[in-house]
């Protein structure tokens, strides 16, 4: 693929010396650089043809400190946390800030917008297509080779492709709550929120449809156990019909997701996780996969076989949570230990 | 509640002595009746005040023998199995039919379409009017008591209603696969299968939205163990988009339903089980309670609680299935044990 940088660097906005926000947990002085861009090159699809694609990203953290890419589930983006240049909430600020696991000071934390999350690609995306884009944003950043690279859910299914794929590029895989290839029952799932989505025609439906597929996502990702414990209360009345006590729980979030994701964006992603499929003995990165017992959506069944079938070092790290799927955005600290100690393996040898 | 049956009895069919089918497992002659009708009666509505209903039911057996009330789903009816005056399918050939755990020519096999299945009210409906109504409909046909009444799925809520509410005219209650109360991760579930409903407004758009709710329920009905040893396939090209290996199943499972089944009549019966409750405390009639552990729709847990909390006899019988809540439709062998199990009790009572 060729490559057409166009993204412009912002520069380095270091926190006054000794003059940190109060509200930091560690007060040492700290020079935390923030930068967006965007690169522009011609990407051959899988399915699609080639086209001339645009990735948006964002980096937190010294440029010359170790690199690591952090990749989110569908709905999310390159800005992972606040940071001074930046200060709007991030997707994943339980884990990207200072004094947290991937602490800016100390790292140079990479986040991206998905290919196809600006609505433009209306054709077959896969998550090959997506791992070959981050080559190519890696090549626009002058980044040879990544430290790690920390994906969770969609996340997940990416880095196991780059892995994969541009194996020589990365020196540890930690791959949460994701396979090396959907299961046919939540591959259902989504096909039934892509049937939602096609329900409707023109703007306003399709957004309303997006918002109800949305619902029956968040369902994937939760657990039982979760709304028995949050929604335990009758039906109440609206107008004609009732309310299940999780109704506007789920409406809020479908409306909030509706609100920030076309129509779509949402297919083409979603049918993504449908086409991923990686060859777990075509791995040879050292690779952590994390799995939660209670996650419905991918089975801790089928990450005890990734795990198992890499060519690589891999080890498979389980937890329990209440969160399903979604615990890697909810168990903070559990998440934090992982973080942790795939970085601090080999510590000395980066600082070399 | 006032009661006005206008059905129409029909008249005993017998087979000829000496000439069964010959399909018949079991070759003695046996009379069999079969009869349809319909009951109008005045019934006050728990959310939608009095009203003019109607049901219509279907009756195969002796009229003078022990009747047992035969309940399933919400996409069941009054057509438990083929006759030889009413030939097509029934939902349940399974278990009711001559040789099978529910013989006509021992028992007396009632069904009914349930209220609301007609479409023709349009206001929230409760599992407790079900029970009401059932009650109409015996009188109608000067049904005292029940020997049993059997209900899977929908049934089993009603079934539990009606022992709850009309405990004097039933010996035994065998609830498959229903709880007292509906699990708040269901009752999400169902809440997006009528979100998706109301995301439609014409008569053609309802019906497609029908199918696609329908779709849902249906993955809310079977296991992940299932459609992982169905559907392990890749997802397969269809003009510009990719379908997963089970959607041309589910759409047929959708398609086959929406064409059955109006709009409004699938909104008033999904929310009746979030409307759902009884009081297990409240039920004195000696009951049965089959879970399996497999139904994501109705944790087996709950079925526990319900078993333990009976006023009454009760015992839980729990099964394991590949095919999880629908279990009732697919494990003929199973269910017929626990089928004849309870009908063997307490014979020589019946009989007396």
């Amino acid at each position: 693929m060729s490559l057409h940088p166009t993204g412009s660097r912002d520069t380095l906005v270091p926190f006054a010396a000794g003059s940190p926000p109060s509200s930091f947990p560690d007060c040492r002085p700290a020079h935390v650089t923030a930068e967006r861009g965007e690169c522009w090159f011609s990407l051959p699809l899988r399915h699609g043809g080639t086209r001339a694609v645009r990735i948006s990203y964002e980096s937190q953290g010294p440029q010359n400190a170790p690199c690591v890419l952090v990749l989110g589930g569908i709905s999310a983006h390159r800005h992972l946390a606040s940071s001074r240049r930046y200060p709007e909430a991030g997707w994943w600020p339980g884990q990207v800030g200072i004094g947290k696991s991937l602490d800016p000071r100390r790292l140079r934390l990479l986040g991206i917008d998905w290919l196809g999350a600006d609505g433009q690609i209306d054709a077959p995306l896969d998550t090959a297509d997506q791992a070959d884009a981050i080559a190519c944003v890696l090549d626009a950043l002058g980044i040879r080779r990544l430290r790690a690279l920390i994906g969770a859910s969609y996340g997940a299914l990416v880095g196991l492709q780059f892995a994969a794929r541009h194996g020589e590029r990365l020196r540890h895989l930690l791959a949460i709550s994701g396979a090396h290839r959907p299961h046919p029952f939540s591959s259902a799932w989504r096909s039934v929120q892509r049937a939602i989505v096609r329900l409707a025609t023109n703007g306003e439906d399709r957004r309303n449809a997006v918002a109800v597929a949305r619902q029956l996502a968040v369902l994937s990702y939760r657990s039982p156990e979760e709304f028995a414990a949050r929604f335990d209360a009758p039906a109440t009345r609206n107008g004609d019909r009732f309310e299940v006590a999780a109704e506007s729980y789920l409406r809020h979030q479908g409306d909030r997701f509706s609100a920030a994701f076309s129509a779509t964006a949402f297919e083409r992603l979603s049918e993504s996780i449908d086409l991923h499929h990686v060859d777990p003995g075509s791995i040879r990165v050292p690779t952590t996969v994390v799995g939660v017992h209670e996650d419905r959506l991918v089975p801790l069944d089928d990450l005890r076989q990734l795990a198992a079938s890499l060519a690589g070092p891999g080890r498979l790290v389980s937890l329990h949570s209440l969160y399903g799927h979604d615990a890697f955005l909810k168990e903070d600290d559990a998440i934090a230990g992982v973080i942790t100690w795939v970085l601090a393996e080999g510590e000395t040898e980066v600082a070399a």
